[in-house]
């Protein structure tokens, strides 16, 4: 117990290094790359942070609340990130200054890019490294098919209510500027998409509980009260708003520098996305590595899942609050980059086995899905 | 069995009433739209009064006569509204009046979202609605695996044979006109979809037919002689002929009044589709009601198929009989919708169970398709 | 075994009538066509010759080796005939005559079209063809569903291979030549492609065997010694050299006289894939007549993946050495049948069980997909 405990203060370690560290370097003037760097390595402990914090909470309020706390700020992250790039874009939006206009239109393709690596990700990146790193030491792993399969319902769910905006998108290619009726499915998409969301929740977490969580486990004993996990969640929150707000404020400066030809894309589906899935891709893994491939299947999955259903409509809504235009018409290479991801995953998913192989197929798309958006024309 | 009668003679009267009512308000001259609505209501007891004739008769057939009688009528209402509008539309279209030939060509559009709009109802409205209410009354339910997935590949196969024309139209875009090659590849792919409807038929209830109907269910004993269930066919059949022509008739009158932007297309494929398949929408979900989710994806997907595999192509036959264009060249957002249709089915047919959700995750997929049409540009 | 030998002496019978009549045709000078259709038909017992010769070096080098073997000389005439076409089109693009160039674009865009035809013809000819003939005689047949969705998952890896390209291409319609970054993006692929491929080989033939092949086969005894079989290897890949030389010589000559628009792609996807893919088709064929439908279904998957896997990357890299551009950019048309034969083929093959009817409908795919190539604008 003590060692638990002792274990936890750790946790607290980096982040009282790295957080002022983050923001020294940015004070003091030093080039956008290295700032860029240090504030991306500050928000993973950080998120890590608010996953113990969510957790503890959890333990306290039982396992349905439990779950709902998980399923709603279990990509906190993300969406901080991402609310904090579209609030400073509506800001340089409205500078007026063409410069600037350009810069919020890339803020704005860099929260979309960071939602399609976010994805893709968790499905080829976070799932792949799984496979591969417990399929090194376990000849085959198991994991529940029918949780698989219903995650994999929603990811088509997901991939409808893209292909939908899109096609307005190509329809209307040529003529400059948004396809009229392009916001209006956007917003209705949005509210569906949300309604699903809470609806299975009711469902995974209610009605079918059972089915999903069949046995109950033991609930691990509370370590922290609940006023302290409750502080320790809004304090790490608020630090990774900060953070963001420092890494958003350099992306600007590093992307020329990356030779890449769309870098916003790159820099948004590659790196944006590791950073605010670095919790999900250590837990996956390490539950891999113990033989308990059913957890690391369900964490990759369902983190992909909130990301579509939940974190990109409630980006679409707060974007209306905000005053800039983030619409559900995705590049073409994103939606195919998805819709090819969650294909793959549907095909592996079937038989409730994994092994070091299969984990090799996923991180191979990833690759190829990573040449692709390098040289993106 | 007097019960029994008595209620069968109920199936009379509301037709008694609606079709008088339908013909009087034509010639009264009142609104389209009016007129519209009551053709439509007009229209689902006579499909339900063609369906009850046809299943008589298939009593008295046997189950391998009954069975081709049913894939033959199945989708009758159908394939009569549709072939009513093309020969108006040929008619239209042989006056040379430019305004006339703008009718004939959306005449042939509401033709083509109608086939669409039938075959994603089916799947998504009609199954949905099934799983919805059958799962609010039984935790699960359970179908055929087996059967669902012959059904789920008749689909591809269908997918298969509106994407080929599809890409011809596709890379002749911007020139106008049709595409050279498109008719000779709609006629002919035609053909290869009645080949493997017929061999399907085959497959199902002659070489194969103890898989798909494992139990000899005890034979229903018909209550109607064969001449009076054969003087209902061909009655009802007619009405729905008479029907059908008032409704396509004020369908020109009443689509600009929706102040959509494609009235042809969501007309066709929301309104048209519900109206002519309100029977099969009542079967299913009775029998989910009931629990017998078997028959309720069964009348689903086996209606989507024919209407796909047996109604599209003769349509298209028929289309050349009649003088009025009619390709396999669907728009790309149809294709879209019914590719997405499938794909969600596929992913849901595979465990054999469903449940309240998955009927929520049909109807949210119709309800993000039904915005996209609403607003296509 | 006295009759084993006399049979397989019978092996060199055919080769050594239509091997000298091609060149005797060729030094003639008779029209291109009889050549064509000579030097067509001669290749297909050199094929089969050079699958004797490997499996009989496969019985001396043990069960691994064996697989290797077979995994690298399997397709080893589409490689051949492929590479000649290459070597061809770099002789005519250096003569700087633009007939020639055209004549040079026209045979690498035939060697793409002979993967895209070896791919879909393996999976719906072949397996169409082997279902079909083996339902005739068995009510049902099986095969192991795992190694089927091993080959399926394969399959959807080489389509992510393939997208990625395409999407260069089309974003850059209309400017002409080469998109820029497509020769990177194919390159690099090519080498995650033939890592994902040696990788499956480490997968199948070495830590996983025992899954693929669960009966460890009683090795059948090798009839001929092992320089005889190198010794019929080498000059049957000679001869087969030899006489693509022909046929690939005589094929720019033949295409205009077929009438269809595009005579390459349909000559590529249709003749030049049967002509290649002729061994695959016996054997396969024979194999569902004797019941060892999970031989069939081996040979035909197989063969795409390596087609895909394999061959396709070899020639990209082969490309760059001859100094002709082969990228991984094929037409819309090829890719979108190549997509829609996998997704057929992932449909069928999750219940391992196979009936003439599922035949039927692969054999009706390949059809609506050889019409669309036959009237391709």
């Amino acid at each position: 117990m003590a060692r638990g405990l002792g274990r936890r203060w750790r946790l607290f370690v980096l982040p009282a290094i790295l957080v002022p560290l983050t923001l020294a370097l940015r004070l003091a003037g030093v080039a956008d790359l290295a700032v860029f760097a240090a504030a991306g390595v500050a928000v993973i402990p950080l998120a890590h942070l608010m996953g113990i914090a969510t957790e503890e909470l959890g333990k306290r309020a039982g396992p349905g609340i439990g779950g709902l706390l998980n399923a709603t700020l279990g990509n906190a992250t993300e969406l901080i990130i991402a609310i904090v790039a579209l609030s400073r874009a509506a800001t340089l939006a409205a500078t007026g200054d063409p410069a600037d206009a350009r810069s919020a239109d890339g803020l704005v393709e860099l929260v979309k890019a960071s939602i399609t690596g976010s994805i893709i990700g968790n499905i080829l990146l976070v799932l792949g490294l799984s496979m591969l790193v417990g399929g090194l030491r376990y000849k085959t792993q198991k994991f529940s098919v029918r949780a698989a399969e219903l995650q994999v319902t929603l990811l088509v769910l997901a991939i409808v209510a893209l292909v939908m905006p899109e096609l307005f998108q190509i329809s209307y290619e040529g003529a400059g500027g948004v396809p009229p009726g392009l916001p209006n499915v956007s917003l209705g998409i949005s509210v569906i998409l949300l309604v699903g969301y809470v609806l299975g929740l009711v469902f995974s977490l209610h009605t079918h509980k059972d089915v999903f969580n069949p046995v109950t486990q033991e609930q691990d004993k509370p370590l922290w009260s609940r006023n302290f996990a409750l502080g320790v969640l809004f304090a790490s929150t608020a630090l990774v708003g900060l953070v963001a707000e420092v890494l958003v404020g350099t992306v600007v400066g590093v992307t020329p520098a990356l030779g890449v030809l769309r870098p916003e894309l790159f820099m948004g589906v590659i790196v944006i996305a590791i950073i605010g899935n670095a919790a999900e891709h250590g837990a996956a893994i390490m539950m891999a590595w113990k033989n308990k491939m059913d957890l690391s299947v369900g964490i990759a999955t369902i983190s992909s899942v909130q990301i579509a259903l939940f974190v990109t409509p409630v980006l679409v809504l707060a974007s209306l609050a905000l005053g800039t235009p983030l619409t559900l018409a995705f590049e073409v290479f994103e939606l195919v980059a998805i819709i090819l991801s969650v294909a793959i995953l549907a095909v592996l998913a079937k038989d409730g086995e994994t092994n070091w192989y299969e984990g090799v197929l996923l991180l191979l798309v990833y690759a190829i899905i990573g040449v692709g958006f390098f040289f993106h024309p």
